[in-house]
């Protein structure tokens, strides 16, 4: 049962390009770990969970044996050159869909079709929000226009896009309120953002906005996303804790717009609970998984204490590097197949029980939230 | 030594009533959550820790073979009647002490001295306070009376009664001082009650009178409950962390009132912690035992690491299903026992030193405190 | 490789003095816990992990069978009295560099330079800031003159000492701000210290202080140590979370200070965060290591998710009995060492690996981030 399971191919529901040129080790290492640099001196991020989980599964996707050392691995990626190493890594991830957060790209980055096509997977795109606000703030329109220019760019997206994100946390906090903000609010906000948008570039950071946002996204029929929990050093983890958002999400539940929780670490049983007493709300463990490397698994059997098998997706949020479209893949699937094959050979449930909301967690949950077998495609599948 | 600590008789000291009645499917899966629904189309709160538990462990105290399917098992359940069924897991629970919280009754339920005949165990009651100055405001009352009229009511139950919950964490946050409040400041917030009162049912949600009610219990010489942590999803859980207690714990401490924190996941490691460091505060790991179903023992574990094994109580914090009664002792002793006769076969303690806390955690811990063999009892022991 | 990887020297970066005196029963209690007392009625500290664990590993060292009875434990100590008692408690730590806080001595306590002789290392001092103040308030200095005082106490001591410490966490919080106070804050502040140091001895608890503290130390070239997490019973666990300091943090990080995020339980996983995402973040899980006892494993597998092992010190936190020297050296490195000998077994690292990144946890990283190759020894290394 333990090979079935690692056999699954996983819809991958949050995820983001990753970078089509080669890398030297200082650009690599900046890559492999959430703070803006490599580390002090004296030390390195390849001694990190992820480092050694790097350093174990990847090498062989390339020609090199397991643990192979960080020079040879960087010598071994620049000679097959970024667009090979690309491809090895999204085949090897065992992907048939890809939901592609294609609000954040610091540099020329693969786009969803192009992953799609690499991975040999369907590629569907998820729209962020802020920046859907910050393209509407520099398009010249007025903070009274503001609010239905807003609404017309995500309805927009909406015919192509099969969900949004939400990247409050790493501005001002999960604890949005429940309320649907007035128009007269959202324009005060609005104008705000404005005003200080005329010496730099806008950026939305107003818990009236972000809430706007969100409802947006509601009103377009669109699933929403939350990034919840770690993330780079610009994340205020205090403000990232899942519990924070308890009245928005309520007030989404009650209209029945399914919300994504990601990430969560540290956070990941308050998700759970979220997950088990909200109906509409669904939870995963991307970014972390491949952070924690060989405590993956640790991770994803906590996650599951209290989230149900039905609420629960897969992500990997990798972003960057094509290597970590294979880590959170191998890594999540080894992980939920231990946990499962565990439970049935200690008779928590059967064979068939496991199988099945193996299969759920894998791709089904995904698919049945966004709607994928009714929606347009970005990218046609692969064969 | 693990058969003989699966064995021990428990003390659950914090559960509630079971319903009387046959349940259909949809109000099974209702009960089997804290949701207040079985969740949305497509998913089955039965795919979760807790619903594979109840499939494991539930089935053949009724006839059945465990895994049976859902639809099997609540087929067998009609077939035999409510009154069997309950009797059936409030025997098989293993129970030699039931303290049962009669505040929360949104439907008819067995009462304290029927749940104690049908367990074959002492049953005692616990108070809720919430419950008694609701009623208090409901009796014509007033404002400036509310004070003596609760503390009368209070000291009253305090004559049957063996301990009085609080239900802070689910109105306004266990952020409550450690003063006590003042007659005048308790008048003001009886006004606002009884004033709210007038126009639908009186609604404790007070932080003066959550922690009035509190003082009148300490007066009472009445252990105090604390809901903390998870529970359905009107909890607002940031407000749910017992650090959030740690003055008011500080103050009933100095004046020598034992404090139980309930539930605690996912704060269970911040309420170890104040077990430890605060003589009068114990702990338990009720409710979230039965949820986390296969994952049980490394609840009980994490509980265990700061809190003393003098400190630590048994609950199960049943609520409407008597199947709940049952998983949760199971759990809850297949767990401790796991862990106690691990550490023996480790070297950690003895096995004698293993059977002596365990002891203690299953029911000698909760018989100190409650004064459980000097109180007049609600129904006699059977046998 | 277990047992080489036990065998290795540490490093103890963070401990205090031992009492010179015997004691009897209570007061071992009392100091076998972080609560003031050892407990109510019916209940003993030596029933909890770190009670079995000092039973488990500390008799043998006096001469005993292993899980010696606490009457028979501590009659062994009184007979061989106390200087020999912490003589080979010391010793049997197996430490190479002792890094002490001389801050709080309650009690005539051994100093660094006794202790190092003792434990046969090399013994350092760490500056414990708000005691600097303190003793400054106390100098007649007046509240204009106050941060000049200070900030030449400090860079005085820096002469010799290794680091510095912030108790922030047991007085106004870790929630300080990353800007530098001015100075009319600082005199307005040290105003408000003087006066309440007209009547009672001068205590530090102030956001101000705090902080300019910290910064003192920044300027002074000291690494700094800020307590957090769990403690005694004065420590407030709602403010002690690494998460609130995270603007304070990022502020130093730019200055390219080091800060050692201290004990961290049971926020250590948001510690192991900012280790990952701030280059000049260190953690270590001290007194909590030996609190956990039997559990000290699954603490180390938990704070080494997220931190890179570059950034991951040992500590003892061990106060007033030698016991915790020895308890929180053989846990920490049989923790360390099944940790990393268990993941080389399941092929998630190499031997060659875990040896290197045992020896940076061990020693590395704390001889290179206190630069103790360069500095002045207080105490020669007994070789």
């Amino acid at each position: 049962m333990l090979e079935w399971l690692e056999s699954l191919p996983l819809a991958d529901h949050h995820c983001h390009g990753v970078l089509d040129r080669d890398l030297d080790r200082p650009a690599f290492e900046a890559l492999l770990t959430e703070a803006e640099t490599g580390g002090p001196p004296g030390t390195s991020p390849f001694d990190s969970q992820v480092g050694f989980a790097l350093r174990r599964w990847c090498p062989p996707v390339l020609g090199l044996d397991a643990h192979a050392e960080p020079d040879d691995y960087l010598a071994r990626r620049a000679e097959l050159g970024a667009a090979e190493v690309n491809r090895r890594f999204l085949e090897a991830a065992g992907l048939d869909v890809l939901c592609v957060d294609t609000g954040y790209t610091p540099s020329a980055i693969l786009d969803p079709p192009e992953l799609g096509r690499l991975a040999g997977a369907e590629a569907y795109e998820i729209v962020r929000l802020e920046r859907v606000a910050e393209d509407a703030a520099s398009s010249g329109v007025s903070a009274e226009g503001f609010a239905d220019e807003v609404r017309a760019r995500v309805a927009e997206r909406a015919a192509t896009a099969v969900g949004a994100k939400s990247i409050a946390a790493y501005r001002a906090g999960l604890e949005l309120s429940g309320e649907r903000p007035r128009d007269a609010e959202v324009a005060a906000a609005a104008g705000r953002l404005l005003r200080a948008a005329a010496t730099s570039a806008p950026r939305v950071c107003d818990e009236v906005l972000h809430r706007f946002l969100v409802w947006c996204a509601v009103d377009a029929g669109l699933p929403v996303q939350f990034h919840v929990g770690l993330g780079d050093v610009d994340a205020d983890l205090r403000r990232g804790d899942p519990l924070l958002l308890i009245e928005l999400l309520r007030a989404m539940d009650a209209a029945g717009t399914p919300a994504m929780l990601l990430h969560n670490y540290p956070f990941h049983r308050h998700a759970g609970y979220l997950a088990q007493v909200l109906p509409n709300v669904y939870v995963d463990a991307g970014l972390a998984t491949h952070n924690l490397g060989h405590r993956a698994p640790a991770l994803i059997a906590e996650l599951l204490e209290l989230a149900p098998f039905g609420k629960v997706l897969y992500s990997s949020d990798a972003f960057g590097l094509a290597e970590f479209y294979h880590l959170g893949a191998l890594l999540f699937r080894r992980g939920l197949a231990g946990m499962l094959a565990g439970g049935a050979d200690d008779g928590a449930w059967t064979p068939a029980d496991a199988r099945r909301v193996a299969a759920l967690v894998a791709s089904g949950n995904a698919r049945r939230i966004y709607g994928l077998r009714a929606r347009a495609t970005l990218a046609a599948p692969q064969e």
